[in-house]
């Protein structure tokens, strides 16, 4: 977090006062294999802090690496500033990376167009249906939120992170991850679990704050996770990827109720009393 | 909009009805000059809507292109699928395109490492400093929120959009874009202002719902948006670049107040009564 003094006005008067901001930084990601000098593939601005996780997730969820085949994680080694240091990630891999890989992921519909329908036949080919998981009950899908909060509170002071948590179907939170970026947030609880071998996630609820995009749907589904709530909105292609691939996408999920878009045979009511 | 059926969760009672979602399709931006093939230079997921303004804006905003060069906008010709044609927008400019910059611009700072520093010193010098612009009443910034949210009921139905608008100092709506990226919205008004020769924006309020991110500040300052207003937190590095380059940022913009965390001088506050 980072210190600031601010002009606050309220009701028309003003006053200074010290406030505390996010912090975020840009962290590239470079990525090889043996004998194979590490290059760059992305740069994303981060909240820096699980880093590692971040960068592998980004790897594992964007479909460039599989799990199990990362050898080393580090800070770069060879940048003589601090500060550069901690924002340059290498991942090292037990085999030769394909650099065109991520060439063709990127631009992988640009050959015929692109549309809606070849963004999801791209995700499908990459990640297995999520053919199983579990039960879980509306009560606690409507708890998770505030669950979060409670445990955010501790660390988010800013009002300025977006958080993603992975849970159990009893409501525990296994993790949990802040980042002034959701995508961020979201690869920092999967790269948390793919560098502890726990994905495919199929036993787990991923719960975000904010919207449900397409960006956010493809990470779930490439790591296998069963049902993703939202507090807020799902697109239109979030449903559609959902549907496709067998993830319950629920939204608006609030203390008191929730929207169930797809795959509504995951979440089990309890008869009313 | 695109209507599904869904099933609603209210405090422990199923029920099925109709909703509507924001509609989310990738777009892939290509770009190219006079006698030259046009090349797919990024792909986002945006709204359908406001696609030439769009393109143009985002390649105006990211530094790739600079205004007054753009000979045509317009959808792929060469692509016979209806879909796909409306999701592929070539800018064609009057002069030739140099790809090696896109490389540039996106690993700009990679062969020295990478840190907030480096990204801010890569903006100011793509951008000139935001020397002047308007005083803006507190009272009529406070009241922008609301102003868009009125303009924004009429489009959006679906709680899952975000907005981005110009204002004039006085409070009125210049223009307003909708999207499920947030991004994606400010260059949409700002493409709007570049292919109306109304860049560079001195005299204009910037308003994003959500956060504002060193990216949301980093275009507001590619276009000389001398005051950008957030209706929630603005990150660190946010808070760094428009101090750097003399944007005034207003964070938690709210109907009764609001923070102001650099160049407050262009906030005046009237004599409270």
């Amino acid at each position: 977090m980072t210190d600031v003094r601010i002009t606050a006005v309220h009701d028309g008067v003003r006053s200074e006062r010290p406030d505390t901001l996010a912090t975020e930084e840009p962290m590239e990601i470079r990525v090889g294999g043996p004998g194979q000098a590490a290059q760059a593939v992305a740069v994303t601005m981060r909240t820096p802090g699980a880093d590692y996780e971040l960068a592998v997730g980004f790897l594992f969820t964007e479909g460039l690496i599989e799990p199990g085949h990362v050898r080393r994680v580090a800070y770069c080694d060879d940048l003589g500033d601090e500060e550069q240091r901690y924002n340059v990630v290498t991942v090292s891999l037990d085999r030769a990376f394909d650099h065109d890989r991520l060439h063709r992921n990127f631009f992988a519909t640009s050959s015929c167009g692109i549309c809606g329908k070849a963004a999801l036949d791209d995700i499908e080919v990459r990640c297995a249906p999520v053919a199983e998981g579990p039960e879980v009950r509306a009560e606690v899908l409507v708890s998770l939120p505030e669950r979060l909060r409670s445990r955010q509170r501790v660390f988010d002071r800013t009002g300025g992170l977006h958080a993603a948590a992975l849970c159990t179907p009893d409501g525990d939170v296994v993790s949990l991850r802040e980042d002034v970026g959701r995508h961020n947030a979201v690869d920092k609880v999967i790269g948390d679990a793919v560098r502890g071998n726990r994905v495919p996630l199929t036993g787990q609820v991923l719960v975000v704050s904010g919207r449900a995009s397409f960006e956010l749907t493809q990470k779930a589904a490439m790591a296998g996770i069963p049902v993703l709530a939202a507090v807020s909105a799902p697109s239109s292609l979030a449903v559609e990827l959902a549907t496709d691939v067998g993830i319950t996408l629920v939204g608006f999920l609030r203390g008191d109720g929730c929207n169930v878009y797809t795959c509504q045979e995951r979440i089990r009511l309890d008869s009313p009393a």
